[in-house]
């Protein structure tokens, strides 16, 4: 067997190990669009299926991960190579934990069912699960072209979700104290916006792998935020 | 060189990784139970130092990934070593974030400290911060002991944490619809008991790669948890 024939096994292996990081974006992706629908349409249906769902994911995790060893294992890559094996385990760890909160958010959707809806929050969940969408697919994004300019932007709009979370968060709390009948459905909904928020800090972990994949430096671990507590005007933030 | 000899400096370099483990263990331990301790006595001082001190777990962190990177490396290991390297990339990785949780709950001391307290809580806290304490010390002593039993304990322990966690819920959700005034309070002492009950989770975080680590099987990911959204009752839970 000629050098060649080696390395390019090598090559298909990596390759293989890339298209299953990348469906397992895809699938997060598709979960939590599902999961933030069955959360404001109160869609117990949609709710089962993100559910069901979790596990082909949680599946194809494995499988990967698994890969990922063996190729290490067999292969003992090293430089770059073993940086991108580094970076799929945990780019893998990011997805499946997605998949959970996206599975946490369609299992709330049924625990909202008989509570009423508070003005303006379904909307602001929106936007919030669009920007974290935005910034997992960036994430994957930049995994697959190796652009760490793109991985940076991602970790820079983390900023961006914790502001989305902290002004939801003091709007369930106005909600809450202006009439406890809101408490409960409040507490459901601050649920769905934490776990959306520690989606986007997951995207912002996966871009931190892109970097070290393509650079072998780990970006500053303290990354840009709000004053997690208080606000300028010293209200509380949810932020923590 | 000799075989012997090298394999003497693999072995030095494990030892020096796994003191390095240890030493991080020992840190997030100290780190919780201050954290804890300020959040109790409203001391803005043992909070500060929380703070400060959560910069040394996470430089040590960065020193004892990269050493284990570089062992990866050099010395591409294989079987158990090589499942040792990625059981401790993964321990370093939780540790490092409980020392963040101990962190967030310091800072909320600080927010805490103009509000009143709610009978019960501290001392509901304090047997949750005293649970998961213990979860920590016996994963990283089933980790130093290579003991598959006690990690699977941990791993156990974890519904028992998850039960406080969703029992101290109940009873700030009871606070908070009784008077809206205990609403701000109770916000914060939630989030402080969300932390604890995300670190009784990285704890079994720890003791999955311990038995990963000795087996090479890492334990069922569907762990035994109380139903999250309802409990037999009906009541809402807040497991998340």
């Amino acid at each position: 067997m000629s050098d060649k024939h080696i390395v390019s096994g090598f090559d298909r292996d990596l390759a293989s190990i890339e298209a299953s990081v990348a469906q397992l974006g895809s699938m997060a992706r598709d979960a939590l669009h599902d999961a933030v629908q069955a959360c404001i349409l109160r869609d117990t249906q949609i709710a089962a299926r993100v559910q069901a769902g979790d596990k082909a994911l949680d599946q194809l995790e494995t499988q990967t991960r698994m890969a990922t060893i063996k190729l290490l294992a067999l292969r003992a890559p090293s430089a770059v190579d073993l940086r991108f094996v580094l970076a799929v385990l945990e780019i893998c760890a990011h997805l499946e934990r997605c998949g959970d909160y996206a599975k946490n958010i369609a299992k709330r959707s049924l625990a909202l069912g008989p509570h009423g809806q508070l003005i303006g929050t379904d909307r602001a969940l929106l936007r919030m699960s669009d920007a974290v969408t935005q910034m997992l697919a960036d994430a994957l994004a930049a995994f697959l072209d190796r652009d760490t300019d793109k991985a940076r932007a991602v970790i820079e709009a983390d900023l961006d979700t914790d502001q989305r979370y902290n002004s939801l968060f003091r709007g369930l709390l106005t909600y809450m104290m202006e009439d406890p009948r809101n408490i409960t459905a409040g507490m459901h909904l601050h649920f769905v916006a934490k776990n959306l928020e520690r989606i986007g800090d997951r995207a912002t972990g996966i871009a931190e792998q892109v970097v070290y994949h393509v650079t072998g430096e780990i970006p500053d671990q303290e990354r840009p935020r709000e004053d997690p507590y208080t606000s300028p005007d010293g209200r509380m933030n949810g932020q923590n």
